[in-house]
């Protein structure tokens, strides 16, 4: 019953219950949840497991999915003059977020709802997810972003969609390539880090609230990066679909800054999964 | 307790606990769910009870409206020059989306709240109604939108309507029939999939966070689609949104299409129900 | 636990277990609601309570920051001669929307959160409140209404405000009479419909997923009719919103047409009651 | 059981159960809820704790994150001459609000989620937290906010981050300085008080649907004052946002106005905490 009460306090603590709100304290005796064992590197028994292949597939669908109708949205908006007859910038944004609440509603019960390699590298330091099935997944979701950009090649034909740049991402004229890099390390950290918290064990057991909402703001972190970035990089903070689109597109100027759309990602996931385990959760120092 | 507890985890699973998030792994011996028995293709007691009636009026009543407030929403676009004078191409997109996400809030309870025929044959596929519920959804849907485009066309004057075109669905100019089909297809895939995901009995028992939001995914799904494909199609993925117009627009290039836009959805629908069935829930190997 | 089962599953149904997903059907004997009883004309006791005050107080303040956010957002768009260097007519809809949604969400526990004298005709005739409590709401409404238009003229200057009409809703050119007062009809079924189905006993102790939402789909409504019906009428739907902006505005062509925004939305919210309540509840034929 | 059932009724209530929907009456001897006791204006041993630190890390670099997005967000729709290619001024209302709703539901439980120090005002003055703890937190919120703004400058250069205006807050031309100081105070009543509407132990206990979206209303509200005040001040409502883009543009009209962006803040915070404490539960009156 007391359990039930906390579910519908906004953030609620336990330290002499006179803490702000939403504070919540350190209590050595009296955890409410349990902290699941680190994943192993390797783990043998997943391999013969249904389960371990279906979530591939559904992370393959999943990325299909999402390079689909977004690259099919950035194309109706570019290849008109006046962007006012489109959805515009702001409906590209929402094409990316609104994508990505919608499939990790629908794949998080299966594989977790990924769809990014950089969220399933920041797990996998968080220590969620096998080494095996992370390079799985990541596998799964490369193939997937490439079969994705190649069907709206294919609706709209290979010389309209060179020429509208093929929703590749790069850095856009007026801006450096350390300003590019530092844009996807920050807003793949505003995604890992919305990740994290909602899937945070401790604060699962407290604040019920909290994960019941998780796929709408993870959605709307990815939402809220594009609005900023579109205009610095095209916003990647995925490899995954960065490298669908510059396959699929596959000319020199995609190519060449491709590499930061692998590098920050990664270096924003780790910084996120550094900042939730040892300062968020001060893992390292409770093990001791 | 322990069910309760299930609740808060983000895609928990019980696979040794060492799983990445949200990996649902198959247990054969511990199922924490009840399959429903699929529904029979005919069942007599239905028709005399006033709940089956009154499912079929809500699908009219709600069809209706959603025809009504996107066709008036598409003609207040359409009509002006300037579409920055408008709610414009994205304030379509949200009002198609947004109509399915208040609808299937509204007639969840009461029919189902499927307001579309290829959600019912996706469902019907999925075996979750009967064959002759199923007809008679899409009959009722059928009607609904024709009246509610009806009555956008007697606001907006015959003359005035038909210039604009009606809200009527046809493959745009720069695109083959054959772009118009795959995109009909795909679109329909994402609502359908969508859709069996938040109504999975399986999911339901394990994520209870997911059942909660269920029409938001699905209105969003209805809106993503729409700012992906409305270049190319105007967005159909709804037989009776498509049919009501063209009947009520009744001019030669809204018919010459239309096949597409019954071919394509039940396709779509179609493919998602055997993705649910047979890849997530593997149900036909189970029964073995 | 049967219960607690229950409410994760989309629309969920008794009959045979065997209905599409979302079909309640009637059982005669096992209700597992209790309907509660209709509100008195007249109830003395509520006169004596504070909370009684305190509600009015609560649809007071409500509604003066409806009209506030909502005719400044109006003044902001309107003033501008190039609708893209503002939040365009799409900014306004998401204004009234979101502003029912955070109000309905933060008032809902202290006079019900109507802020909308339509709202609560229709709740009236649903036997849901007093007459006297009726009547109170709606004289509080309209006063918060045109102290909160009464600001937003003060920030803009006399000259300015009546230049760009104050916010007040009328016809619009090229429209008849009878399609705006048709628009208001329809739109307030649309908002009334979606309140009744966010509080309907019946459903609260099915599908509990659907009251969790009450107040987004609530505003969603609102956000939808006002894509539709801008260009029409400006969107009443709300006599209080209309009445408050009419009064500060204070010009001709503002009153002439003034009549439809309280026939309209009253006709809309007792067609939105009688459907609720005959067809969807059938609560007449069950008293017998 | 009781408790639970309520759970699922919009705003119900205990008098007579014929009062309106969400009429919350007092009932003196049957409180259904406990009320934390106030926090004290200083308590030592919060400062011995590993969480009163880590709060306030969460909460630099949450308002770091607020200003890098929100900040890069402005600076892509001012540069561009024609907004129709931005994501536009509704996008940065986004910006705000989005990235409000998705910090608060990060970091709610580990500070509470302030990320703005007259939340952290209000809330003090509602004796939710201590004042040793709510100046940690403005000066952290302010040293975030700088940090945040010093970013987005690092990407822009300065040269033209200052011909830009570097998302500084000033009254508009046309508009009063007492316009603007109305403007802060009422939208920042309009946060405040949807924040103590979703903390509200009372509420809490008993429409559990309420807390469960807490952080979207929150959100919405930062939003839906951005739509309407956007065009007058920039919209500050928030001290730690308007100084981290002042003290990083540093310009001289920036700072002529920068005290409306501090007083009216924080009138607001406590006319929405007056209202909430005194008016909606009468705690005055119930401690004699």
């Amino acid at each position: 019953m007391e359990g039930k009460e906390e579910d519908v306090r906004l953030g609620a603590n336990k330290f002499n219950e006179r803490q702000p709100i939403g504070t919540a304290a350190q209590i050595p005796d009296g955890k409410d949840y349990t902290e699941p064992p680190p994943a192993p590197f390797f783990e043998p028994s997943e391999l013969t497991s249904w389960s371990f292949y279906r979530a591939g597939i559904a992370e393959f669908v999943a990325t299909f999915l999402f390079l689909y109708i977004t690259v099919l949205t950035v194309m109706g908006v570019v290849k008109e003059d006046s962007k006012c007859k489109t959805v515009g910038i702001q409906g590209i944004a929402w094409a990316f977020g609104g994508m990505i609440f919608a499939l990790v509603y629908c794949t998080a019960g299966i594989s977790g709802g990924h769809i990014n390699p950089a969220v399933t590298f920041g797990l996998f330091l968080g220590r969620k997810l096998s080494l095996t099935r992370a390079l799985y997944y990541m596998v799964m979701q490369c193939l997937g972003a490439i079969c994705g950009a190649g069907v709206v090649k294919g609706f709209m034909g290979s010389a309209q969609y060179e020429r509208l740049n093929g929703g590749a991402n790069f850095v856009a004229h007026g801006y450096t390539k350390g300003d590019g890099l530092g844009a996807e390390i920050i807003g793949t950290f505003v995604l890992v880090y919305t990740v994290f918290s909602a899937t945070d064990a401790k604060r699962s057991a407290r604040d019920s609230h909290v994960p019941i909402l998780a796929p709408l703001p993870i959605g709307f972190a990815v939402f809220l990066v594009h609005l900023a970035t579109i205009p610095i990089t095209g916003t990647g903070i995925n490899p995954a679909r960065s490298l669908g689109a510059a396959i699929i597109f596959n000319r020199g100027h995609a190519w060449d800054d491709h590499w930061i759309f692998w590098v920050g990602p990664f270096i924003g996931a780790a910084l996120a999964a550094l900042y939730h385990v040892v300062v968020i959760r001060a893992i390292p120092f409770k093990s001791k």
